[in-house]
């Protein structure tokens, strides 16, 4: 990974936001910038270094992983560490230390004010670090890739598994069983198996519920693999669906398809959203499509950018995004259907290989 | 669950901190006082009421979880909502409104200090909720220790997985897949599997290493049952221990006897920790103990009190705690004995029920 040219690309944000240096207090921005994956430490980025603290529990790993950064080995949390070090520099010169407000707790905010000497001035920043990752280089859409593919490799197990009268709770354990034997670091979120009337559930996670005789099953689950996660949704039907669910289905299938084939880089966030979303308005679902049509996908199961209703973002090459519209109809039925893209100059390239037509059991 | 006496304690702190309300936003203390379980919600709890605020997707969920607070359903994020409400009502008596420092995000802080009416004043609490939850009520013991008998009648298993040659992560996987089997809702934090010259590592986590011929396991693990965490360790030996080896081990299991014996109601946190390093101490491992001695569990796998040098809070009846020492010499290796222990009066009630000689396999 080239954390220094991450580095690099973070200071040239530094004019824009009006800042001399960065404190990167959230663990996937500093794994992101410097390559530390341990669970204590802050990076502090300024124009001439990068320097990195963490305490006595890191210090063999620091050393292995953390690229483009010095590091500091102290007792104290990282924190007040880099306080004391800001403050025991002989430059005396004012800086503006951008913070990372969205994920520093208002105490830690606090209690760093009280600690910096006096022309330090902390500033709350947006996430910049965020918006740097939400266009993926080529080593980490590698990663992704491989983290898809453990991901739909599952996908075949999940289908001999899932059998009337088995609980979702067993059908999520069968998965993640399979997940690590396979590899997965672990899961990127808690695997969703929700079926019959909980496939109207958006965030059904497995239950204590058996699997009915008859209905669908919405499997939404993804895995961690070299830190990167996968993301995917296939709704499966128990028995022989009738045609109002294969039309069902199918109509959700369209919404899908109509919003992998708005991604392209130029395009805004909010154009895929309006495709998947006009599809299911036209045959009278829209009303049923209560999420977002997707998200960013890398360090983190949620990135930007989104995909909703007045998101402007423009869409750039190397974004990794899902595409999962859904349809509920509460105390009937469910089906989401979702794979992950990645966003090319000409359109996309759909990163999840597993077929999309209605699989029945 | 009592909810509503837990809210009525809570009142009873509003005078000593000077507060009107409290705004609840972290998700282990909401669920706490009103049992919500979702991922999306704030409660206010003033001394007049308690009121619930979350959004759409929660609508059924808030209906059938939430006791002791009327439930606020809408649009915008729960503290946007919270703020909405505020500023809506007739009283414009100046209002002090404690808010959790320590998990709400500066930014976070920031826009609800701009969106709350001129007369409500928000005041940065130290973690008072948290300070209640340490001491248990008799329900939240019983779900402890279920969650407690359901991670030790795990071990067993364990203790048939680990092998030389098979990797750390299978026995995770394998361990992790018992636990769903038997119902675990997940597992408290990632299971460690640290084996051969890793044991030296307190955070092991398992890793792609295969347990070598002969040497110590650490396993450290947790199950989540109705809500609540289970914790403990066992260190194991493949092939048949030296001398030196068991020596080492009944040192740390001396360790580990001796906090259990000095848990009791009265006795300070630091008096625990105490007793396990004199003990170290006596016979030079000391130095190689490099963390406290252990923990509050409940809702969350790491919560108070802190069993460390210089933690003066005292013990009280229903507090539940771990007693963890270990010793880790690098590039050798390590020991760790952990069980799960509720306060009592006359001492303490060991929860882990798990054999603590040393298994040779």
């Amino acid at each position: 990974m080239d954390f220094k040219g991450r580095q690099a690309q973070l200071r040239t944000l530094f004019d824009t936001h009006r800042l001399d240096a960065l404190l990167v207090s959230h663990l996937p921005n500093i794994r992101y910038l410097c390559g530390f994956t341990g669970s204590a430490g802050a990076l502090l980025v300024t124009q001439a270094e990068s320097r990195f603290f963490t305490d006595g529990r890191y210090t063999e790993q620091s050393r292995k992983e953390v690229v483009g950064a010095k590091i500091a080995v102290g007792k104290k949390g990282p924190l007040a560490a880099v306080a004391d070090w800001l403050g025991s520099r002989r430059s005396r010169a004012s800086c503006r230390l951008g913070v990372e407000a969205e994920h520093l707790s208002a105490a830690s905010h606090a209690r760093l004010k009280a600690s910096l000497p006096g022309y330090v001035r902390p500033r709350p920043m947006p996430p910049i670090v965020e918006l740097l990752r939400t266009v993926k280089d080529p080593e980490e859409v590698e990663k992704i890739r491989a983290a898809v593919l453990l991901g739909s490799s599952l996908f075949d197990q999940l289908v001999e598994v899932i059998r009337p009268g088995v609980l979702e709770l067993e059908v999520a354990a069968e998965l993640e069983y399979a997940a690590s034997k396979a590899g997965a670091e672990g899961m990127s979120f808690p695997t969703i198996i929700a079926a019959g009337e909980r496939s109207a559930l958006p965030h059904g996670r497995a239950s204590t519920q058996p699997i009915p005789a008859s209905g669908f099953v919405v499997c939404d689950f993804g895995v961690i693999l070299g830190g990167y996660c996968s993301d995917m949704t296939r709704t499966l039907y128990v028995g022989r669906p009738p045609t109002e669910a294969r039309r069902f289905y199918d109509t959700v299938l369209s919404a899908q398809q109509a919003a992998v084939e708005m991604v392209a880089a130029g395009r805004s966030a909010e154009q895929v959203d309006g495709a998947a979303r006009k599809l299911l308005q036209k045959n009278g679902l829209a009303k049923f499509f209560t999420h977002s049509t997707g998200h960013g996908v890398g360090l983190e199961i949620h990135e930007g950018p989104r995909l909703a209703a007045g998101q402007k973002e423009t869409l750039h090459p190397g974004m990794v995004i899902t595409a999962e519209p859904g349809a509920y109809i509460p105390g009937k039925w469910g089906v989401r259907i979702e794979d992950m893209v990645l966003v090319t100059d000409s359109g996309c390239d759909v990163l999840t290989p597993t077929r999309k037509d209605l699989i029945a059991i």
